[in-house]
């Protein structure tokens, strides 16, 4: 079951949450829904967005300003939430980087993890069932992207599942999980020391092992002045997989700006294009 | 002094925050400043957005998604708080409709909010020399708007001083606090019983006496599933006053918006294009 929480007009489309009761992480789940104008008249193609760590279903929604270009394009936009939630959901308290609000988009393996935190199955079955049976949206026209953690988790389930997403984006990913802090500590809670499960999860590692290239270029822009770049999110290990494999990338290299909302408002528009021609 | 606090690129512009030591208001201020990419090359007009019950100096930054427009028709977006803050400011504990949060853009007549709930001459007087001194701005191209208790500010402000600000506009206004529960509230916390007093900042009452058209219509938009509609912000007193006065009144009545921000965030291009038209 399906329960709206909210609904608001916006940009002549309208801009829900819902929440449900979700089997693959055992627990109720939230999301943002926008639909553009164009969805009272047909189903629309949808783009995914995931956010980043300690964000949720709204953090997109509110500071995003997509909903304009959503409304220009046709195209709806659904925000998962960034983890399990609830009493019940295993938590680290005190830490932002692993635990609630920092699921990474995986299935995590290990105790006490493995129960609730199924964010990747969530976000690639259940998610896109729930919306193709209550939503005007045409689920064989979806794209992902995602900020942050949210752009790891856009390039994993993108590379993963091509025939499911068939345009993928990111902006500031966690491009190289396994070579960075906030991966090795999530991945190490979530999965073990199993570096071939940890590959599966991280975008470079699927880039430099990429059967077939992309229908599309792949698209990321990175601030300059953000401050996770070097130590977190590792750009450069992206560009060398995408060399190596013969994957074209648009990496795009913004100078000036950080990891914030600010620089996410100022590049989604040319995300949202480009995920609309995708799936034209 | 005016302290830098942060400062972001944004639509290639640049979002800032500052901090100064107020002399209207006695105590420091913050205000938000978007300066858009033109003012890297010359002196640009400069829009003051004045924000509602409970908001700060970012929450239009962060969530109108209106720094876009303000690049495109290159104007500055300047963001006041709602009120003075601080440990020594008055305050009535719990309440969100009077207080810390709730200024109303007015100078308070009565102890003890007279000492530091000025907020019409800071926003009239001191924020545009403070502006003026420090950034590429030009002030004698100055426009005013505000959503809900901020579009009362911008209305009242602009209506009575129209040499200092040339265009002005409204999301959503308190159009005639004097006779609806918050500005009753308010009005007779900081200003006492005199009705005279109150009609200097009753928006409505104001243009019942307007001696001379503005040169511009007056462009107000009002969603009409917004929940305050009839109780607070009495739209309908407006029209009446313009027709009354003889004042041309866009009045913009959109079905099925509420009160926040995805309406806000839906129509605020259409209310910078304005300005920039106005202070052409």
């Amino acid at each position: 079951m399906l329960e709206l929480l909210s609904e608001q007009p916006c940009f002549r489309g309208v801009q829900r949450f819902y929440r449900h009761e979700s089997s693959s992480v055992k627990g109720f789940m939230r999301f943002g829904a926008y639909l553009p104008p164009q969805a009272s008249l047909r189903k629309v193609p949808v783009l995914f967005f995931l956010a980043g760590l300690t964000c949720n279903e709204e953090t997109f929604a509110i500071k995003a300003g997509a909903q304009r270009y959503a409304a220009e394009h046709g195209i709806a936009i659904i925000t998962p939430d960034t983890s399990p939630r609830g009493d019940s959901v295993a938590d680290e308290p005190g830490a932002w980087d692993v635990g609630i609000g920092a699921g990474f988009y995986i299935d995590a393996t290990l105790e006490p993890w493995s129960r609730h935190y199924r964010m990747y199955s969530y976000v690639l079955h259940e998610l896109p069932d729930v919306i193709a049976t209550h939503l005007p949206v045409n689920t064989s026209r979806m794209g992902v992207s995602g900020h942050s953690m949210g752009g790891h988790g856009a390039l994993v389930l993108g590379l993963r599942n091509r025939h499911v997403f068939r345009s993928m984006s990111a902006l500031a990913p966690i491009a190289a999980p396994s070579q960075c802090q906030w991966g090795k500590k999530a991945f190490g809670h979530y999965l073990g020391p199993s570096q071939e499960t940890w590959s599966q999860y991280d975008a470079s590692e699927l880039l430099l092992n990429l059967n077939r290239r992309l229908d599309f270029p792949l698209l990321v822009d990175q601030g300059l002045n953000d401050p996770f770049l070097l130590e977190q999110l590792n750009p450069d290990a992206l560009a060398m997989a995408c060399a190596i494999s013969g994957q074209p990338l648009e990496l795009r290299r913004r100078t000036g700006y950080d990891h914030g909302y600010y620089f996410v408002s100022t590049f989604i528009g040319d995300h949202i294009a480009f995920h609309s021609r995708c799936l034209r």
